[in-house]
């Protein structure tokens, strides 16, 4: 699985993972050492556009004059670059098809889509291409194609991990996060992005089994999950519970999914209109039909909901700080569902959350929009499988708990 | 003071905050109704291209679609926009002179300048046209000018007021901020933008005098600040401390102010290249020679620095959590220096922070890289002058604790 100094360009042409492959050395010496990292299209490597999954940005921004600051921290800890990777258009996607570059293969399950919008540095680590992957995960970016091609994915805490050189998207909910093949390779980087101490391991106070959760998923993966939740029960004894989101969340906050999920796509629309509307008015830029209807929703957003909807996440956000102790740990499926068979996935449909047409990005966004709007960290961990398919279990830790929340994925895993 | 619905055509000359002045209408009615604001020119207001102080930016950036959240959040609780103000070139300066768009009047001291780069706003408020200001504040810029200009500055905690809508000069610093004439009316547009919850007030656990800030102070400055710092020896009592950077940060991470600013600047330069260096070098704009001459500073950084400067900005920041009670305070010169004389302040001479030319950079961000080293809220008070040129005292509080720190200068004020 380790890969060599140079990416064998059979495996890279078959994998469609990568917009460049190239090798920029480390600048340093460190944990990393003799690793190489990709880099999603979305993140500035010196002396290459990013392109952002679109053939009009590509063409109308310059060239990066330098490497973001996380692609520098990982050449300065002893890893080297590789390349580039596909990144959803605009990185405004969960599905991992891009309509300009195509479809990263996701190796575990290649009837299926990788997921996006950070599928092609899924595809790239999932294929044994490179160690591990630079993503940026907004609503779900890095945890969902984590899951669905059974890797390790981190979504950090807020504001830990610079996300200069990386292009916004939305804000306030922008963050770095990573893909990997083993915990260890997992937290060996993550470590790296956050500067952190290295503090004593601890145990669990509690990790809450959140109920809705688990009913919004689809049958097959609830049933997958139960296998890996035994051995967590095994292990954790009566500081495993079963917790309801009001119990989390106190009561009169629209204590359900479908109100949470609103709240936060009433935000993701506002900001990454504020972020990339300007330039869709006036540069015209083609774009594939499922983001043309993505955008299109951000347009037509009522924005007197913005005040309201940022008072909703400030509530949700105080209670569960309220809620979660340092030491305690939420813990849910990564996406309700497997994911969509290559053939069944139209994008279009799924783009449009509001129709009669599929329900995938509603459920979907219904349990990763909880670490956002709690700005909380959040690991995917690949602990269980549909007939073969990757199923991801997620644990969440309070804010800054990154370090800690890392230590009990490596010690499960 | 009260500003009329329109502003009077002679001030808003006179001032010279203004890029532009119009009314957007309140789009609801809350906490602000009545009252009117102003916007840098550095955030977006729908239908006006956000200009960045430089002519080039402008020319080259497309008209905003729609007004950041934080203007929606505002026009949401009842005031109307009033216009946008002029900000220092790119936003890279904290002394308030545009080669470009000119220097805002400082009423308090007419001969001295504003401040920066949110000048333009605080010269609004300070001349009476706007009740309050939206400023952005990286390395100073909402705290300098406030304190310069005898006004109440707020800088919020890191990642609590979204910043979608605002051009980014330096992700990991950059906050949205307030000018305001006093303390409730800064309280009240603070409140909406950070949609807390009101709680009980609740008094000081310890406010920690930091002897080194104080030390950095001019005599004058020091001076001027006796008396309002008997004031709160008089309050406080014995809660009242003097307390070293060392007691404060711990032993060993350079715990001196000159190592904490260069690890700011740093990033700060770091950040800024990023954001901007691709355009620069692609639209060969022409900036003012103080501007030129900062952004050389951040294209000879050598980036191998950068890595360990993260490093060391979150052991700062993990000594500062630690440190900091939920109802302790910090407390220091906003700023080391008097607002420099327009005759005396050289842009030039000012950006080049590592020459033989002036030191009012280095010792003003010493001051102020604090809050940005530890994610923390700021406000600065005019609590004080030096033969009638405005003084600014800091108080600042742990992460999150805004809604606190707020409270307290209501109380003070």
């Amino acid at each position: 699985m380790t890969p060599s100094n140079r990416l064998a360009s059979r495996a890279v042409s078959d994998s469609h993972a990568f917009v460049a492959t190239f090798s920029v050395p480390t600048t340093g010496s460190g944990a990393l050492d003799g690793l190489c990292f990709a880099v999603k299209d979305l993140i500035d490597v010196a002396g290459w556009t990013t392109g952002c999954g679109n053939p009009t940005w590509r063409a109308t921004h310059p060239v990066a004059p330098v490497h973001a600051v996380c692609v520098e921290q990982l050449l300065a800890a002893g890893a080297r670059c590789a390349g580039k990777t596909v990144t959803d258009e605009l990185a405004f996607s969960l599905l991992g098809r891009n309509h300009f570059e195509g479809t990263p293969l996701n190796p575990r399950a290649p009837d299926r889509v990788p997921g996006g919008s950070s599928s092609g540095s899924a595809s790239a680590v999932a294929c044994g291409l490179v160690d591990v992957a630079l993503g940026t995960d907004t609503g779900g970016s890095v945890r969902v194609p984590a899951s669905n091609c059974g890797l390790f994915g981190f979504r950090p805490s807020h504001d830990v991990v610079s996300v200069a050189g990386v292009n916004p998207l939305a804000p306030s909910f922008d963050t770095v996060g990573l893909l990997a093949p083993t915990a260890d390779l997992l937290a060996l980087a993550a470590q790296v992005l956050l500067a952190g101490e290295p503090e004593p391991p601890r145990e669990p106070t509690a990790v809450h089994v959140i109920t809705e959760a688990f009913a919004l998923a689809d049958p097959e993966v609830r049933q997958a999950l139960r296998k890996p939740l035994q051995g967590l029960r095994e292990r954790f004894g009566d500081r495993l519970r079963e917790t309801s989101l009001a119990e989390v969340a106190g009561d009169g906050i629209g204590a359900g999914f479908p109100a949470w999920c609103d709240t936060y796509c009433v935000l993701q629309w506002a900001e990454i209109r504020s972020c990339l509307g300007g330039w869709i008015d006036d540069a015209r830029p083609v774009l594939g039909p499922a983001t043309a209807a993505s955008f299109a929703l951000t347009s037509q957003l009522d924005r007197r909901r913005i005040a309201e909807a940022v008072e909703r996440r400030e509530r949700i956000h105080r209670r569960l700080r309220r809620f979660l102790g340092p030491h305690d740990l939420l813990c849910l499926p990564t996406t309700p569902a497997l994911a969509p068979r290559l053939a069944e996935a139209d994008p279009v449909r799924s783009a449009l959350t509001s129709g009669s047409g599929s329900t995938y990005y509603p459920r979907t966004l219904a349990l990763t929009c909880l670490a956002g709007l709690g700005r909380l960290p959040q690991v995917s961990l690949p602990l269980a499988d549909a007939g073969g398919v990757p199923v991801g279990l997620s644990l969440l830790a309070a804010h800054g708990q990154d370090g800690f929340l890392l230590d009990v994925v490596r010690a499960l895993a």
